[in-house]
């Protein structure tokens, strides 16, 4: 880092995504993508007239896709914000509420949560997970900071209850609780109907998952008409314009097709159900993942050597060098055909281990 | 603001755009946008099939577009980075270069510039322009803080020269001396052939005026390597994947069609040099605007009452409610019976006045 660098950015560590590769060779189960294409109305909504548009700027309330995200959850407008992807989102609410207060979140999930924290000088604090890599609601109920919770959380798959995210809102009654439901539309229902009785709850989600826009950049949160508030004056004292006019209609289009999102999460949690199976069968320890990815180690094979062996059979996935999670692979639910191809590398991998 | 957003923010007050209004009625020249379509190939780079991989994440490095401007500049990839818009580039740079360190910027300049400093602690001094609204570098010498000019400044059009800024860069060799060249191609050289001699040189530039891409948020700075990794540590922190598949292929494309962007460029910079000489022969008082807009005074009619009436006849101007400019109007070189109307409505105005 150059001498011009702020010190208080001494030290930084950035975010470190998913590969992607150049090639397009390989069977990507490593980014939590979906495989199927967005919603046909998506593909109406971004048309040639509406290129020719963007020399006018996009509106930056982005109230068409505001509206639609309002409409589908039945919330006012006033309490949705739409972000340049979730990450926008939850750099802006670590901005907006931390700083003077710190926050909490577990040791393993989201590995940016962490990086933001650093970046934005918000003081963190992370707890190890129980060692069935679940969340113990109990280590989250110490009032005077803010907590971040991934529900289900990365790379686990597990999924926190209503109560237990009640009883973490009732014991921070002057902090914020951010629920990440960037997975949530695998099987699980979002916190969203708590959201009249607890003024300190946001939740943030994504289009990049279950709405197949990752390349879209669109995410949003939704919360208590004051805590949007900030959220949007800080956006208003960042970037103002943070959403394109085509990512707007986009994300409308997908957040209108609620047929097709029914239809894709669907097959998703269908193709999962299926493959959790099959890799019990083998012997794999697995979590019950309630997301588009499932968290799994493979008998007698190194984590390590699972994930190489993988790539040479033309398959990436991702793994995280934490010693607790480090022979667990985090494998994105793809096509069926996608994990035919997975399972079948898989069976080979272990029988060459055995023998 | 709620009682859980952090105190250091206490207030903060987020910049305020152009209006954008919601009915397509008026003629829009408040904020400086484009008058002409985006390049015919950016209509052909966002196309169908590109609008079906939206599916997957896009390249957090945006490398169909860096090289895009990497190649334009003559400069490495290296040298580049891409925003969402150049708001975000500049408020990565706030963020990377400022805090422990201050920065320094005209009074009147782009509004965001203290919105930025505000929000993310930065200390900020601003200096206010001589009578004529010009900048005295001579203001800008101080070593110890960063300096912030936009070239040519907004909204009064006029620019330094590159023995100006030469002078700032000296006298700043442990400082970061950013360049906002938004509007630098409206008949301006930009300061990018500065590059070799100043490590401590940072431009940023914009697809949103003279690449007719407000809607699609495109912006990018140019610097050393060690300046723009600092950059990209800051972005890789926040926001990785802060440009979307569409953006980058509509901003490649924009980039590589020079022909078009001369086009474009050139009728802008004829419309705005056959205006200036028909206000001046009405009697308004103008700067010598070097930008997409002109900074005028109409004779004998208040800024106030002049933008009021120009919105009766439907056309939209920007007006800043400072005690210096605020009789001025900022008004976007638009198509030419666009100004054809503008110039038709200033005479009807004037002449009320004067009766």
């Amino acid at each position: 880092m150059s001498r011009y660098l702020d010190p208080r950015h001494a030290g930084l560590v950035p975010y470190t995504p998913g590969e992607q590769p150049k090639d397009r060779k390989f069977i990507k189960l490593n980014t939590n993508e979906s495989p199927f294409p967005p919603s046909p109305r998506v593909m109406e909504a971004v048309n040639r007239a509406q290129v020719e548009s963007l020399k006018l700027y996009s509106d930056p309330d982005a109230r068409v896709l505001t509206h639609a995200i309002a409409a589908r959850y039945g919330l006012d407008e006033e309490q949705v914000i739409a972000g340049n992807g979730s990450d926008e989102i939850l750099a802006f609410a670590f901005l907006a509420f931390g700083g003077s207060k710190g926050a909490v979140f577990p040791e393993i999930s989201y590995g940016f949560y962490p990086v933001f924290a650093k970046l934005l000088g918000v003081p963190a604090r992370s707890v190890p997970l129980r060692e069935d890599f679940s969340i113990d609601v109990r280590d989250y109920l110490t009032p005077g900071e803010n907590v971040v919770i991934a529900n289900p959380n990365a790379p686990t798959g597990l999924a926190l209850s209503h109560a237990e995210i009640e009883t973490i809102l009732r014991a921070h009654p002057d902090d914020v609780v951010l629920i990440d439901e960037a997975y949530v539309d695998f099987g699980n229902e979002s916190a969203v109907c708590l959201l009249p009785k607890y003024g300190n709850l946001l939740i943030v989600q994504t289009f990049s998952k279950s709405r197949s826009l990752a390349g879209g950049r669109v995410g949003f949160a939704l919360g208590s008409r004051e805590l949007i508030a900030d959220l949007q004056a800080v956006r208003y004292s960042f970037n103002p314009y943070n959403l394109g006019r085509l990512p707007q209609l986009a994300g409308a289009a997908a957040m209108e097709d609620e047929a097709y999102f029914r239809e894709c999460t669907g097959k998703i949690v269908a193709t999962r159900e299926r493959v959790k199976a099959a890799l019990r069968g083998m012997g794999c320890a697995l979590t019950d993942s309630r997301s588009n990815f499932l968290f799994a180690r493979l008998p007698g094979v190194s984590g390590a050597r699972a994930q190489a062996a993988l790539r040479e059979r033309g398959i990436l996935v991702r793994r995280f060098d934490r010693p607790a999670i480090a022979d667990y692979l985090r494998v994105t639910v793809g096509s069926d055909a996608e994990m035919d191809a997975f399972l079948q590398a898989v069976e080979e991998i272990i029988e060459e281990a055995r023998t």
